[in-house]
């Protein structure tokens, strides 16, 4: 079974390596990361880069495609070798995945139309216009496609993926192997449970760097 | 203010990425990858690579060190130059922190002796020969160093970190920004929920690693 999560410049990296975590202890799994070059891919705001180790065409015929977001994901939406790749390879995945505004790289390659899905919830009303309907949970499975929330949503989305790929005991398994027992320090992890003045702040926040991006 | 999340051959990427993707938004943080070289580094069971940006020399005087675990850490445990980096800078850091196993490689440089820590949950043995009194809790805070549990632990100790150093708003701001509003779906994230039999497969498929390793 090979996984093969896309990287592009600029995205965000906990996207990308929070179901990375988890997906890579599926038995018989081959995790690779494919771009349209092969090389090291920076993350959002510099700092730290990825290795793509797979060009997209190298990677023909994945069982599995998980794609991330970030603020880079506006601009991958624009390159058509990205999709092209994901509408060619969703025609035989498995699962088709995404995380955070990855789903709006799946809504621009046609995959989300007639889906309920869900992406960052800054993002949520840019889902409509690739025809999907947006539902606000942790994540969404809708057919062989499976949409997480921001970022930290690809591990919960990740570990209910290994649950129906291989089993839920094994899920449980990676779960307790990377001691998923969050304890966030704050109530406020999404926008209905924090405080109006700090969803403000984020919210600005992001468009700002958004539009920058 | 510089934060150096250390990089070597064979760690968690999810031990060093879950901080990152939470401290690179602290105000005026400027975020370094350092190892013994420049260049990518291979993440635990091949995979993933992730870029050094610094040597341990570029990177002298960091005010906040994050070290990560993994299968790599006890060869990382053997090299003489990241213990002696390590307890080198931990003499001007504000703060030097670990995740999951990489608790034991802050032990291994003195760093530990007389203090509270917690790493992986199958770890927490070890911890004794440092001089470290095991505390099986999400994160410990012991003076100026923070030690996480295992892997995914690294988000909550990160948010509980930026809390300290920018203020509750920002690192609330911050859980909010990355969506972290967990929902794992299973209970057993923790030895102590999750059902015995699959505590000791992960317990015994880790250990084999570790030899292997």
């Amino acid at each position: 079974m090979q996984i093969a999560i896309l990287l592009f410049d600029d995205l965000d990296p906990q996207d990308a390596v929070g179901p990375y975590e988890v997906l890579r202890w599926v038995p018989g799994a081959e995790v690779v990361f494919p771009a349209t070059a092969r090389g090291p891919r920076r993350t959002e705001r510099g700092g730290l880069s990825l290795v793509a180790d797979r060009t997209l065409a190298e990677v023909g015929r994945p069982d599995v495609v998980v794609v991330p977001g970030g603020l880079g994901e506006r601009r991958a939406r624009r390159d058509p070798a990205i999709l092209a790749w994901l509408g060619r390879v969703h025609e035989t995945t498995t699962w088709t995945t995404s995380v955070c505004t990855g789903a709006l790289l799946l809504g621009a390659a046609g995959i989300l139309r007639g889906k309920r899905a869900v992406t960052h919830w800054t993002a949520m009303d840019d889902l409509a216009q690739f025809g999907a309907t947006a539902v606000a949970e942790r994540y969404v499975f809708d057919g062989k496609v499976a949409t997480a929330a921001g970022v930290s949503a690809g591990i919960d989305m990740a570990l209910a993926l290994a649950a129906r790929i291989a089993g839920p005991d094994l899920a449980q398994a990676i779960q307790l192997g990377i001691e998923y027992d969050p304890k966030p320090p704050f109530e406020g992890g999404s926008p209905a449970k924090a405080p109006a003045p700090i969803v403000d702040m984020v919210r600005a926040t992001l468009r700002e760097l958004e539009q920058r991006a």
